[in-house]
């Protein structure tokens, strides 16, 4: 059932990519875990698995202290497509820059978030990462 | 919007994974294919970004026939919700056992899984992978 336009639920996802980059970029762990629904799942590039909004904010602004301090993410969507009303799974191709840690340097990762439309706003309901050319 | 309830959705979620599995351990990719839906997305631990259930199918066959020959793969669910009518993510370990291969011995993944209702019907269409403690 598809309720809006190919190019409405690309613009959401579009969107939705601008608020995490940005508050990625920000280094705002808050910030970043306000794009997700309460009862949100992640799963990390390290195979991580964290439920709901505080702990993905607490562990994004955990990372953004430590070993991802002033690194800079710029989140390309590769695709989309709604699913069902009010649903849209969108691939992202993220290209992170580390000053420092173990990530230091360039490096690409792939994510796919699906997003949930609730009382007229768009929220990431899962988030699955996955590190390019680590294997 | 809940339209089944969490057993119900707990038990599509459940049936697909073994669906999965049985393809997997019966080094079916064809079978492992017609999970997913025509126009489907996987991404695989390596981050590669598959597009399409051919492909999809291909590419486990492939795999399959080579690097993940004899391999046996049990799929756990962690966490399902619906997200909407007729849409469900689910959340999975793999525990996969290859005999040979890169990913000789014993590696877990985890997946997060979109599944979609169509038809009367459940197909997934997205699959996102990774490796737990490859970094």
């Amino acid at each position: 059932m598809v309720t809006i336009t190919r190019a409405a639920s690309d613009q959401v996802a579009r969107d939705t990519l601008r608020h995490l980059e940005d508050a990625w970029n920000a280094g705002d762990g808050a910030a970043f875990g306000s794009c997700y629904a309460e009862n949100a799942t992640f799963v990390t590039i390290r195979g991580d698995y964290v439920v709901g909004r505080a702990a993905i904010a607490d562990g994004h602004a955990a990372i953004f202290a430590t070993t991802h301090a002033g690194s800079v993410n710029r989140m390309e969507l590769l695709g989309c497509r709604e699913l069902g009303d009010g649903v849209i799974v969108a691939v992202s191709r993220n290209t992170l820059a580390a000053p420092q840690g173990p990530l230091q340097g360039t490096h690409a990762a792939l994510s796919t978030s699906v997003l949930v439309r609730a009382g007229g706003q768009w929220r990431v309901a899962a988030t699955h990462n996955t590190l390019v050319g680590a294997l």
